[in-house]
């Protein structure tokens, strides 16, 4: 697994359920929110200091993604409405020219199983489906919206001595 | 149990406790909100693709319900502020001609004890109340607002061979 | 207990930490919110249907409390942004004629210490601080903003009788 | 530690998953909202009553915190968007002639492992990454966001013979 997480050139990730906790909250007035986590955010922001790539693919649509995703994030490839996670998989892959065991992929619901056997290694939050957790190479021990990801890239950072730097960031 | 769920053609869903987690979020300026959850929505949606029909009976009004439930999921039956939910059940018997034992009612409080003999499967989150459980055919893994909802669905369509196809679209 | 609950009249309550989980949200437009469980409410309005009298009494001062609480479940008597509870306890025996033995009070923090000696009943969620946990007379199972007020209204309604009312309201 | 925390005069606090859960909540119209707790915020009150002092030191910028910190709860210094948490650190000390032991700093994440051997002592929520829980010399029993602060503000109270004032001030 070490060896494998050393290879990770690209964290691709689902968003509901994965980078939060599955809530959605409606409003009276129409509004929609999410509950995203501080520390998923911040391990995104450090991953990316150190040249990891990161790229949303979601089933669903709404501005929340590109608020807190792409603007705040600033996350490379945000991709939404997706009805086929595969065939945006696929496009990604020949436009950054990415090797399959290069992807690292997360997510905890059934359609996430459309990328099984096309990326090096398929993660999911403690909290996920069962069909997810029986086909994932590494269940996080967190669940999802609280540090999920953020577990994650800490391993694939720690893998590849990167994790140091972000500690000697902080504290020199 | 098997036999009985083979046999279930509309699932009636209570909304706060059951669809949410109870929880009634109230801001200064009036605005209400309902946390649901994406797998709960995602059950729905592939259940209906495979001819499942569904119906939401609950005591209170909002537009929240009509924003999320009606125009969003598209439930084919939303009844709000329903003082005797016996009353509504008694009338979309009739008006879609289904029979006792193809509706499955889940709810969470006392006030669906009003449909207990009157649908084929009773079915509650696991954090109903006392009551509730004690009578309920189905108690849940999950409560309420947390994949309660998905996880009987899922036990529907798996009676039915129908869970294989979600699985199919997704994993072909 | 069961012959001092069976004295009860008003229930009178704290909000934050007892009605709510103690949350306060607050968002970059200044827009406040607290989360509320439906199964309080629920129990609140079964309440005065059987004739229990309701109060508010909270050191805080926001719209939401008139809202939901005022408006919305018609509370007899709501008093917010209070100093000094046990001045406001004494003007409501006084305007009510409340006997001491007649009054369950609820809350869950140090301040809610005041009015110690001067109800029939203290009650407390079970997250409580230590403080008041050590002097209440019946700790919820649940707790705040989780249907600890509900729990405590149905021991008052079941020693008095009521209870059953309400289940043969849904359940005739 | 009890000697440590007598000398205690300052309690400078990180706000992400100390004072809230963590929890970014983003909507679709780029509402952002925090959750905080009512016992942290009751703490703060009485603490400031008693002579001790505030400050808020985070990596992030948002009005929530001057419209929660700075306006309601009335936190003595309070900086966002800071990117070196050492450097506001011994501003503060200048500007206030604050000795190392007389600071209390609280944090949840490897930002805040900046101020390590700058302060008197370092105190961090149930539910800090690995690396702050390691180093510090107090980890709370409660989580961010419900009740840690309070936890900790409690604990310098009773070592300086002050939290028995807060007790007298509602229970005379």
């Amino acid at each position: 697994m070490e060896e494998r997480l050393r290879k990770i050139k690209w964290i691709m990730l689902d968003v509901d359920g994965t980078l939060t906790d599955g809530g959605i909250q409606v409003s009276n007035s129409g509004e929609y929110t999410k509950k995203f986590h501080v520390r998923d955010g911040f391990g995104i922001v450090e991953a990316k200091k150190e040249g990891l790539k990161f790229a949303i693919i979601t089933g669903r649509q709404t501005e929340i993604i590109r608020i807190r995703l792409q603007e705040e994030l600033k996350i490379d490839e945000v991709h939404q409405g997706v009805k086929n996670k595969l065939e945006v998989l696929g496009m990604l892959k020949k436009r950054h020219q990415i090797a399959t065991d290069e992807i690292l992929y997360m997510g905890d619901d059934v359609n996430d199983l459309a990328v099984l056997g096309y990326v090096g290694i398929l993660a999911c939050p403690h909290n996920s489906v069962q069909e997810i957790i029986e086909v994932s190479d590494i269940k996080a021990e967190a669940i999802g919206g609280e540090g999920a990801v953020r577990e994650i890239i800490e391993k694939v950072m720690k893998a590849q001595g990167k994790w140091e730097n972000v500690i000697k960031r902080y504290r020199p």
